[in-house]
């Protein structure tokens, strides 16, 4: 099955059934998604993966008693960083030397061109661009799903600083920014299930300028 | 290929080699970015595809001179709402009656629902919403470019109110959010090329909370 193939079959399903996706199927989404690229190759952002029941109950509460959550096999919470620190960009480039083997003072520009940004910009500016590319993986991760045939519910209707609350997330320097439910649709009772796809129009989301 | 292949096949090339893109190729990119995702499905996002060459060498001085601009086959810019009008609202709602041959009465629920968030947000605020989409297509369009093979360079290291200048986006009620040239690696001059790739280890891209 092509991507577009994929994506056509794929939509927002507002039930699921409940029954559970297979661990390689949720190994593959997560893989997709972790290879998902980002401004600076910084990935900053942590995917909250939640199985349990009782904590899905939780967070349904505080994401408008949506019943995908519970339905769901599996949910996804991207959440962003909080800030970007120079230790976070540490890390990053001590890993970066490492995969690639390569002394870590060539790579002192780079390091300082992040350093740059991250010490530019205000720490809630910071956060919004962490939250933008994890945008990125999360189309990714909806893109995966769907090569998967693994139903997944893009969802931005919660409240997040309750569930960053609940979750402890200000305490690891993350906000969350949106919720993936994964899982099957439940044709019978979603009445989406049905509905034909609605985008915009090639002609018009698409102008050739030239 | 699977999605994770050809995710570990792309990378940011740093260099292109000029060679044109086949027109279905591209068609396939850019129908798959159509069918990304967006929050309740609006789309507040056009697509600008540049293919001229004098064109992308003025934006090339808007853009640190990144040399793929003008050695890529095709470039896109992903350009967001810079507001959500009720007009465009109303656009979009017509649109789904349509296609789903409804009454629009029936959609009278979901339209205020979006009128709602619209105008309780300020215009900044509706279009920092409308740029999270699009980062969503844009990371489409990235894992598109790669399952065609074809090299995509995510950019957001642009001058952003210089393009939309240039191409009087202010108008048409947009801003420019990221650029996406299009084209083929130039393995040869390329340093990134033989690089292995880096990401954030599994374990600590993604927690299972429970």
């Amino acid at each position: 099955m092509s991507l577009i193939q994929a994506l056509n079959w794929r939509y927002a399903a507002k039930r699921m059934n409940g029954q559970k996706v297979p661990q390689d199927k949720i190994n593959n989404i997560l893989e997709a998604t972790r290879l998902s690229p980002s401004s600076m190759g910084l990935q900053p952002y942590t995917i909250l993966l939640v199985e349990d029941e009782e904590l899905r109950k939780q967070i349904q509460k505080v994401a408008n008693n949506q019943p995908q959550i519970l339905e769901a096999s599996h949910l996804l919470i991207f959440a962003a960083w909080d800030n970007i620190t120079p230790a976070q960009i540490e890390e990053y480039i001590n890993h970066t030397a490492e995969v690639r083997n390569a002394d870590p003072a060539t790579l002192e520009g780079f390091k300082g061109a992040l350093l740059g940004i991250a010490q530019k910009n205000t720490q809630e500016q910071n956060f919004q661009w962490a939250a933008r590319q994890a945008y990125i993986a999360f189309g990714t991760a909806i893109a995966a799903a769907a090569t998967e045939q693994v139903d997944a519910t893009p969802m931005e209707g919660f409240n997040a600083s309750a569930l960053d609350e609940l979750l402890n997330l200000k305490e690891k320097g993350l906000r969350s920014v949106t919720l993936l439910p994964l899982g099957y649709r439940d044709t019978a009772n979603d009445w989406l299930a049905s509905q034909k796809k609605v985008r915009r129009q090639k002609d018009k989301l698409i102008v050739q300028l030239a």
